[in-house]
């Protein structure tokens, strides 16, 4: 499957690139993580969601320890090309807290 | 308003946020930019979101020239503190290019 141009070229030059996964059923967004184009590319093909862990230094299968894994659904690319949007099926938590989605604290609740 | 200690580590070592807007009605995904500290606070206290320009190197109250405003409705943010999840009112266009959303395009829709 072809990456496009605008894409690649953040990769070429040594850029991760922001990818949020989104419950493709609820439409909450469940967390941000990292891809470089291998984890892209294996994304596309296994359709298992296959982030880039920054901290760990190499591809990292969501959910493969924990059994809650995300399967691919549709992905999006924004306009210049450095960030992707992902529907996905989650099993289980997003969040290694057990929460469903990483972003489950509010600052500000009384605005 | 007190921001989190998680965020403000990440801002004491100079690194900027992600943060993703989010149609409050729709729930689409709408755009990603970045924010520090000054950003953050000022979107806080005014409501009005306002980004951190990467490339213009300066504070980007969104749609100051474009009127494509965001006014802010809720914000989240994520485990590790590292990323907001912004809930926003968008006025016309999210995208410079006219579409609603940045996310406009998809890879491999043939999924």
């Amino acid at each position: 499957m072809k990456i496009p141009e605008e894409i690649s070229a953040h990769f070429e030059a040594g850029t991760l690139i922001a990818a949020i996964a989104q419950d493709a059923a609820t439409k909450d967004v469940l967390m941000v993580a990292w891809m470089n184009e291998e984890a892209l590319k294996q994304t596309l093909e296994t359709k298992k969601v296959t982030y880039w862990s920054r901290s760990r230094n190499q591809l990292w299968v969501k959910g493969e320890s924990s059994g809650h894994t995300q399967k691919l659904i549709s992905l999006k690319y924004d306009c210049d090309g450095d960030a992707l949007l992902l529907e996905v099926e989650q099993v289980g938590a997003a969040c290694h807290t057990g929460e469903r989605s990483c972003f489950y604290r509010e600052i500000g609740s009384d605005l």
